[in-house]
């Protein structure tokens, strides 16, 4: 991480993400992700613990986002509200990786061992917006439930956003796909 | 699984349940599996293809039949209304086996690699009640948000009613949670 490597590990994920898009995520080896990235193996492995690793580097940014939002929300807010506060934080920090996420969509779903990887990563998000909700005040079982839909209702956006070819704003997406959820349960708005 | 092998396969998930719970799920091996239902190791991969699958037997029958539940609904239904009849069909399957069923729980919650398995199953099962809503004549994007929503339903009852002493009715659970959606999304009823 000295001087000499400019954003080394920026470039390792560019590098490896193109990899596995590319000839697949089995036959890409860590040699050749830190040979395109310009860097030695060594310096891959200060900054990810393995391959998987680095197609999860942003899950952090984007759980850390989420939560700030719950637990900015003003008080009197309704639990569905602050999820769908959560879910904006979550488009602003994806808007602009578009490219990226489609890219890395596609190799997740290639592999059965990143998907899993990539559902844990949400059961864990799933679990920490509900402990978020419960120290606002949400009872224990509501809480989950809000949390349980609000990841459903994100990897469902997140599709959208990605197939729709007029590349909406992932915003509108998320709140097109709540209003959605309200409409299938019934709701008057 | 000859005749000297009455429910074989049987036997040796509850004798694997009982120890992954008592000892550990590391811990067991399949030798152990095995003497402790009374067969030889070559039975054991007979039924299974190893220590990990002896906990996911049930989930065919679970998939099969919420499936089932949603082909069969009548024409008119309403998509919440078809899930809801597919949380009541797992219910039925799950309602006789309640501590067995939070045994699992806790053996699955105690190991990183079960819980992933978990996830994994339940998003295919998520899936494939999508690709039946679809069936149905759903809309794509209404489908794959039904299904995710009775997914997050699902878990959420099934908690529910492991954790409550007064062992409440599972499908009573299901439809409560089910209502809790629709009010915490803002229905009137």
């Amino acid at each position: 991480m000295g001087r000499w490597e400019p954003d080394a590990r920026g470039r390792l994920a560019k590098a490896a993400l193109e990899l596995y898009d590319r000839h697949g995520y089995e036959q890409t080896t860590v040699a050749e992700i830190a040979e395109a990235a310009g860097v030695t193996e060594r310096t891959f492995f200060r900054h990810y613990a393995d391959k998987r690793e680095v197609l999860f580097d942003g899950s952090q940014l984007l759980q850390a986002r989420m939560l700030a939002a719950v637990h900015d929300a003003p008080a009197a807010t309704a639990p569905l509200e602050v999820l769908a506060g959560a879910l904006d934080a979550a488009a602003d920090v994806l808007q602009e990786r578009r490219s990226f996420a489609a890219r890395r969509q596609r190799v997740i779903a290639s592999h059965p061992e990143l998907r899993s990887r990539e559902l844990m990563k949400l059961a864990l998000l799933s679990d920490a917006i509900a402990a978020g909700l419960r120290e606002r005040g949400v009872p224990g079982p509501a809480a989950g439930l809000v949390a349980e839909t609000g990841i459903g209702v994100f990897k469902v956006a997140f599709e959208r956003w990605l197939d729709d070819p007029s590349e909406p704003q992932l915003g509108e997406v998320m709140r097109a796909t709540l209003d959605d959820l309200r409409a299938v349960t019934g709701t008057v708005r």
